[in-house]
């Protein structure tokens, strides 16, 4: 027989009766049930009941064991006493008698319970991570995140990808986050840069020829711990195409994120065919380049309405003619709702920075559409009635409205939408809501500075005919604030999961880009240069994205906070308090590396 | 028709003929055969051959192109003129007639050629890596790789592994090399470390539970460049298992292994059952613990042989007398080497710091063997004879011989072993010979320091029973250098692969192996206290081992040089100079990780 194992914890059925086995595993729980000792053996595979009476010559042994002991146990195979048998348990029909047992490894005074649901502070499950990963949850989630990377490699080599490994010693990025630096033992004074994402090796890959790149990539940025991204490193499913248009990453990726949502749905719902929602638009409808549409409230723009005759609303109005607008969030339902439902929204509008947010409770007098309210008074009755029809919304129903610039009204009113549809409940529940945002604009008005500057990633191709590009006006600001750029984000559920865009492969086109912003070729040469040289060899158009694959397995897991689905994640303060890191180092070290420490003044 | 292709340059085929297509690449070669224009277009996937005449329409636009030019080319497939076909092409019996040409990215005069053999000194390589990765041979060496890797993973996955991913940013770890350093901002004066290997997170993993693990780990080393390894980072395939003896290591690992050679050889030929060789073996048969075995060459121990009566060479003697050993070399075929053969030999075992190789000659006499040579004369013919057969050769061979303190003159045997069959070219060629090393001692003796040390790695379990292990005299200096460790190497003609364990999982057998080799507490708190409190609440037995993914690679593609395997390497001087890293950085970022520069001073 195997040293310490016949069979897994999981293993053993009704079909194995009779059999002599062995199992090794920890003591899950122990119980005496007057003089009959049963140990609940777990392994990672699963829990077998195991037992033994007086008669065993193994109970003195068994006696002494304790939670969380590492034991093996000899035996046979037997039905559990009738009435005793849990179905909940793949083994739940069996247990074993046990005639032998040794102890492989005793354990200290826990800690950290692994057995039931006793809740402990975050720095007791991170000090003690290798018990909390014992406990059913966090060790499942892990798992399920192993399985979802699986997926993830597999459903990519099915379209044709290739991983790669690219550089973790690398140069500092131009990402725009903080650098985790490495001083460079050969190179006194200088440092290497570990990468905030591969973006620039993935576009050499390209550029080298490789046609459909991807790595499960790790990535570092120097940032300070938010629920949704670790201090310090994450990992991206980083995708790159060459001679694709946007249509083609979007069809490489929409069939690896479907199938990977629907694998691991558990019966929840997942988007078949992702919309794929403009830029402008989702800022109308949804308040927010990042909708959750799971919410199925609309946004409408109702400034032509208050603009009409016989509105003498005039605080909209005056909102309006200074180039404002007014948006309007429908409240299903909401008639119904009490007085103080509206009050607590206008308190939390002001709380905004909002003057608060004007309201029209639609209901029905003898067939006829009437609106109530505080400024219900100062609309028409065909305004009200054009103002419900462009909410969508009627008898019953409320609308809220935001006013003012475009940008902040659309906002509020984002925000607004996704606070009405919680006080209502009015949210799809278990569903995975994907869809594509694109169409971003290449510039923006950059009001402090007053001058156009790059909106969102300068690096994007701009949708735009080249040579009409190359040919621009930088004083033409309205042609150029139009222009939107190749640039695409996938989200899921209100969550960005991903930017991606279609790049800027030509340097003529990338330096113009750079002047019309402003920037002078020393930005763009210190930012870019090394790519930039790379493109002037003879560049493939390509484009690519790279959604963030802790951020779907916290979707999948249904859990709010990375450290759920992270094996060893640091605490919020950056520190692995398990292994002690970050810790002191020697003189020496410091010294080969030609730094000393620059220590801030302790307050005297 | 999209935008950039309907086929890749590897697609077309006989079946085509007549189809309009397009496909967009690199001109790989132009050609001009008298006023008829040929472009072979190269992709990801092949190479394609485009040809317009001066009919064609785009004949001026694809007369203006150049080497490395991308470009997108529209045309009509048709047959290749008889007597042009290339079948070394997938592509190699159509051809496309030009119709239109964009150029969608073009080139720079290059300061590499892609096409051709042409040979660049390696900065040139590295800088402008993007042109070499285009080129054939290392371009199929990276998609090798790639494949290497996928095959690993889906091996592992097979043998009822699972992949993790364990943290970069992390402690300062007890693997004995040079850790990179990573200043932390939030945490004045202390560093994180990138790791030397997931070694201890892995046994974490176990503790925690997870039963078979494995990654495709990233490992960092600052040390200096070798042939063999990167400066900076390397790929290990990281494995460990809980509840498993040496044999099950062995029994999952060897078929991943032997499946990925078996699958890539190329008709090259694999070991199917890896033999089990202990270390104390492969010295004396090999004269090292990273045996070449496909040279056929055996050393045997001849000392008792230069003890027998009637020899008269004094030297041996006198080494075996004083506690050394003989050794005995064959040289199959050596009797019709030139005198120079046995001179060279004699000359490199000088370099070697030996006093010279001693030889005998074997010729048959009539029937009789008879031995020729400097020092056969002091050996009486059975001596000889016993000499001969121990060693496996007869008339027309040769022995040398290696004599000194044990370990010297097996590893100048073992030289002496490859630089004979190097000279008489016995060595198998086209063939992947792998084996398994065993049996490591324990301890050894520290003759400078007149102590027992470990003799490999410290964290190996002991083979022997545990109860009298913790019972040893420190005292007992025979029985303690007799003991072997459950610590294993994996060798493949001549490479370790890797080193492996059973590791020492309990507490108190650790606490006793450091203190025979007189360590304190306080020497293994520092090097292993956080997972010897982890190894105290209830630890699985279990062992690993951690395959150099490099190195294997670099074997199946038959290449002497890591960077041909790599994607993005640095220089030997630890600098990616296409991408510029180390490279200094701000005084910002300086001040805000709470270091200064501590440059050395400039000779004046």
């Amino acid at each position: 027989m195997h040293r310490y194992r016949s069979h897994t914890c999981g293993a053993l059925r009704e079909s194995d009766i009779g059999a002599e086995v062995r199992l090794s595993g920890w003591c899950h729980r122990i119980r005496d049930h007057g003089g009959v000792l049963f140990i609940d053996l777990r392994d990672h595979y699963g829990l077998t009941q195991c037992v033994a009476d007086s008669d065993s010559p193994a109970f003195e042994a068994v006696s002494q064991v304790r939670s969380e002991w590492v034991v093996r146990i000899d035996g046979k195979v037997r039905h559990r006493p009738e009435g005793t048998e849990n179905d909940d348990l793949s083994t739940g029909r069996v247990e074993i008698y046990i005639t032998g047992l040794e102890v492989l490894g005793p354990a200290a005074e826990l800690p950290l319970q692994v057995f039931g649901d006793q809740v402990y502070p975050e720095e007791t499950r991170l000090k003690y991570r290798f018990l909390d990963l014992r406990r059913d949850k966090l060790h499942r989630n892990i798992i399920r995140r192993g399985q979802v990377i699986d997926s993830l490699r597999r459903r990519m080599r099915e379209q044709g990808f290739f991983e790669f490994q690219t550089p973790i010693l690398t140069a500092s990025s131009p990402e725009g986050a903080r650098d985790f630096l490495v001083p460079s033992r050969l190179h006194p004074g200088k440092f290497y840069a570990l990468p905030q994402a591969p973006q620039q090796f993935k576009q050499l890959l390209m550029v080298a020829g490789f046609d459909r790149y991807f790595q499960v990539a790790p990535c570092f940025r120097d940032e300070d711990a938010r629920a949704d991204r670790s201090p310090g490193e994450f990992y991206q499913l980083d995708i790159e195409m060459s001679f694709v248009t946007q249509e083609d990453v979007f069809q490489a990726v929409e069939p690896v994120l479907r199938g990977v949502f629907d694998e691991f749905a558990d019966g929840r719902q997942v988007t078949q065919t992702f919309p794929r929602i403009p830029y402008a638009e989702a800022l109308l409808k949804y308040g927010s380049d990042k909708p959750d549409l799971r919410n199925p409230l609309v946004i409408a723009d109702v400034s032509q309405e208050f603009l009409a005759e016989g509105v003498t609303f005039k605080a909209f109005r005056g909102v309006i003619e200074s180039g404002g607008v007014v948006r309007a969030i429908p409240a299903p339902g909401a008639a119904s709702q009490p007085r103080s439902f509206f009050d607590k929204l206008n308190d939390w509008a002001r709380g905004e920075g909002a003057p608060g947010l004007g309201y029209i409770v639609f209901e029905d007098e003898g067939g006829a559409l009437v609106g109530k309210g505080p400024i219900a008074k100062f609309i028409p009755a065909d305004v009200q009635a054009a103002i419900a029809a462009k909410a969508g919304v009627g008898a019953g129903d409320a609308v809220f409205f935001s006013a003012g610039e475009v940008l902040k009204a659309a906002k509020l009113a984002g925000a607004a939408r996704l606070r009405i549809g919680d006080e209502l409940d009015l949210s799809a529940k278990d569903r995975f809501d994907l869809c594509w945002i694109t169409d971003f604009p290449m510039y923006e008005w950059n009001e402090e500075e007053k001058r156009i500057d790059f909106s969102h990633n300068p690096f994007s191709m701009p949708n735009f005919d080249h040579d009409a590009f190359l040919a621009l006006d930088p004083a033409d600001e309205k042609t150029i604030l139009d222009i939107t750029a190749f640039q695409y984000d996938i989200v899921c559920n209100g969550i960005e999961l991903s930017s991606g865009a279609i790049r800027n492969h030509r340097p003529d086109i990338m330096r113009k880009a750079f002047a019309i912003a402003g920037y002078g070729e020393d930005v763009l040469e210190a930012k870019f240069g090394g790519m930039l040289r790379a493109l002037s060899y003879g560049a493939p158009p390509h484009g690519g994205i790279a959604p963030g694959i802790d951020r779907i397995v916290m979707l999948l897991c249904d859990e709010p906070n990375i450290r759920e689905v992270v094996l060893f994640p640091m605490n919020q303060r950056a520190e692995d308090i398990l292994m002690g890191a970050p810790s002191e180092v020697t003189a020496k070290q410091l010294r080969e590396l030609h730094i000393r420490l620059n220590l801030p003044e302790k307050p005297a």
